[in-house]
């Protein structure tokens, strides 16, 4: 399960990420794993969180834009990215928002 | 099963609420079911888009800072803030963010 990021204070940036999957479910469990990996260890990367009950919502926190347009740019990801577009999800969007304030339950 | 918001052209305002529930479900659902109805009614109001799988993310959307702070700001909502912080939500965050760009597969 997933937990709530600790991020710093604001401003930083939030990646957000909803999907419907299609019923393709070949090598998914694994992509998704991995990539959670390997997005910890790019520059600039802060958190994660990930939901899903029919539609997914997965939030990566960065410390800038830079660090977010990179990590789409990692070799890597790009082949998972190319993937899922063709095989794991039927429609999918991705927001990318600067977080300018922020409150909460610790 | 909540679908994928369908929203304008960036800039808008995406309010992100990251939370781990308590135990206690007397009342959720209803008032939860009923949060969305109100937000939906409210000016500046984008869409919704929600998940939980042990971790909630619920990402609502606006047309501006101000239609973001008037829904916390909305009487009914408040006394379901309130109730929320006690009883159904062992931690939480909210995070406001300025929607910058975006993009996907419809």
């Amino acid at each position: 399960m997933s937990a709530i990021a600790k991020t710093p204070e604001p401003p930083y940036v939030a990646c957000i990420f909803s999907s419907l999957r299609t019923d393709d479910d070949h090598g998914y469990a694994q992509a998704s794993a991995r990539m959670e990996e390997l997005a910890a260890q790019q520059p600039g990367y802060l958190g994660i969180e990930a939901a899903r009950d029919g539609l997914g919502i997965t939030v990566s926190y960065w410390t800038d834009d830079e660090s977010a347009r990179a990590w789409k740019a990692v070799a890597e990801h790009r082949r998972v990215q190319r993937r899922g577009h063709v095989e794991w999800y039927a429609a999918y969007r991705v927001r990318i928002a600067t977080v300018t304030r922020e409150y909460g339950k610790p």
